[in-house]
């Protein structure tokens, strides 16, 4: 059968990523027998550029009718200033709404060999291992009503963060499973002592809890989970939160293992009939404008997106290990792009990165 | 003249830190010639018990009529099951809401000698000195409309981040005054790539920046600034956000230092005709009850947010500092309560901690 994919390589260094990820493709259509049906497409700048647009009728089309969909990044200066409504992000936000992509997985993964690039101590990070799971198409990201507006000679801001009982429900039971999967750990992070809505997401979480016996489960508030993050981040497995709390807790988590440009994320929809997802893959790192185009950005972080999105939207967990093995095995080897450079490794572009995981 | 100043001691460890507070206010009184009128009152738990109310009208009349209030901790599993509506955290919301405590300060500073004590490595954090001014009486944590409620047989839970112009100004300019007292850099935090409350935000800060062109300003989005302050906080001196972001970023700040046990913080409303402002001094840490009552928890927080008060709300910065320059003494002295034990130092009590500070 044949597997569609969508690529939006995206603006800044998401193209040069991107082809990396493209050459692993064309290696295991050749190797492992799997048949991609490659398009491309604009999203973000790019798409502003030729469109003067972030999201495109069209490209959505496209993204709707793949079986899944990879990024690369999107932004970058020279669209920062266009007004709200036009910039590149709207594109992101756009296209996990219209996909329905509730369920965001962000791994915050310690890889052994660069253990080191931490800005924490090695004992509190080696071996870290955490799955934070974000709600992404509700909350205040997305509630009404929003704007800016002047009442009585004075100008307010206001947005509406509102759930309702099904949101929580369904990210809640992707959060359970996941935990069925890993090490049966939950963690829900609400600030439920300040925030009704999110009252309801604790009682909803504690009630869907019910149907997991399994699972220990516990709340944490916002707060806390930002230092205990910081104090010791081995004490959670599965981590699940809010659009916004999971947006800040998720970088933070990310930046724990010192290597963000080896991070991966998932974005999922709900299941079909046919247990079907739509899904879209993408790094962690941002567009990076001030590296693009000279062939230096770390390709890994993208490539283990598109392992992601075997494992998940493929069912080729094998294959998704074999590259996550390969991963690795070339850190393993002492070859670091520049972002993960260390002392005695050797250097190399991203266009070698690509060619040696290939290799291996 | 007369410093009138309310203690309330609250829950947990509240009670036996505000001693050793009490304890220095009597040295200062005897040796220095301060004059402080002390009453005491009842806030969180311990008002639940004795009111059913976690801030009656009569300690709230008491904390107006005073000059300063120096505050404990609030909560505890005791009350963790109470509704919402009563539960201890009321009680400081209200207290802050009423009194106008719209600027609450968070210093994350590193003691040398307790370097070792963060997570971080120590070219991380040795000498970190950042101030994190929060936004505390607006935005999410008091927006209407608020609540949970039932709509076409659906359960919503909906809060609102609102900000009017003037609430964003008043902040922003006492962020721009400390940037000027300080290293005259200023880092706003929002969300303005999402959130429109924010873009207002980021609006009043670059108008009120205009007024102080020696303070060198920049926006940075909530996440980055999570992932920033794990990656390099060294980078910042002066940081302001809304009272959500703040929450979880101060928080964050506090635990990369390591000892939460040692950090202060003040909550300051409007200056009046005469350049006074209403004022609420309180540590960072909680209520601990795991620990309460055994006189082995940290009192210089609290004795140091009692420093706080010397310099902000009565004009005695020799004062504070010497208060200050003391703790540093002691802990150079070898003495560590337990949290911020470390091998080879003396492990004392709560009261020789407070003893030992007085003596020094
Ligand atoms: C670019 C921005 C809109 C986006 C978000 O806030 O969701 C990004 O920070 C992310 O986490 O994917
Ligand atoms: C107890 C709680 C309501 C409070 C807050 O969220 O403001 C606390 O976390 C704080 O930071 O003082």
């Amino acid at each position: 059968t044949t597997k569609k994919v969508l690529m939006l390589p995206g603006d800044g260094i998401g193209p040069e990523v991107m082809r990396q990820v493209q050459r692993v493709m064309d290696w295991m259509a050749k190797k492992r027998n799997v048949n991609f049906e490659i398009t491309e497409g604009l999203i973000g700048g790019a798409s502003i550029d030729a469109h003067n647009n972030p999201l495109t009728d069209e490209t959505l089309a496209d993204a709707m009718a793949a079986d899944a969909v990879l990024l690369g990044a999107v932004g970058g200066p020279k669209w920062d200033n266009l007004p709200f409504e036009i910039k590149p992000e709207r594109g992101l936000l756009k296209i996990r709404k219209e996909m329905g992509l509730f369920a965001n997985l962000r791994p915050a993964l310690v890889f052994d060999a660069l253990v080191g690039a931490s800005t924490l101590k090695e004992d509190i990070v080696k071996g870290l291992d955490i799955m934070i799971l974000r709600e992404l198409t509700g909350g205040i990201y997305f509630g009404q009503p929003r704007g800016i507006e002047e009442r009585d000679g004075v100008r307010f801001g206001f947005n509406t963060l509102v759930y309702s009982e099904p949101e929580v429900e369904r990210i809640a039971r992707v959060a359970f499973d996941m935990a069925m999967k890993r090490n049966k750990r939950l963690c829900s992070v609400d600030k439920a002592n300040v925030l009704e809505s999110t009252v309801l997401w604790r009682e909803v979480v504690e009630r869907v809890a019910k149907d997991f016996p399994e699972v220990e489960v516990s709340h944490m508030y916002v707060d806390n989970a930002s230092m205990q993050l910081v104090r010791n981040p081995k004490q959670f497995d599965v981590m699940v939160t809010t659009n916004m709390f999971g947006d800040i807790l998720s970088d933070c988590a990310a930046m724990l293992t010192g290597s963000l440009g080896m991070l991966p994320s998932a974005s999922l929809g709900a299941a079909d009939e046919n247990g079907a997802r739509k899904a879209l893959y993408e790094p962690v790192h941002g567009s990076a404008p001030d590296i693009a185009g000279q062939d230096i950005a770390n390709p890994l972080a993208t490539i283990l997106s598109f392992a992601m999105m075997l494992r998940y939207s493929f069912d080729m967990g094998d294959d998704a290990t074999l590259i996550e093995t390969a991963v690795q095995n070339v850190l393993k080897g002492g070859l670091r792009t520049a972002d993960i450079m260390q002392p005695g490794m050797a250097k190399v572009s991203t266009t070698v990165m690509g060619e040696s995981l290939i290799n291996e």
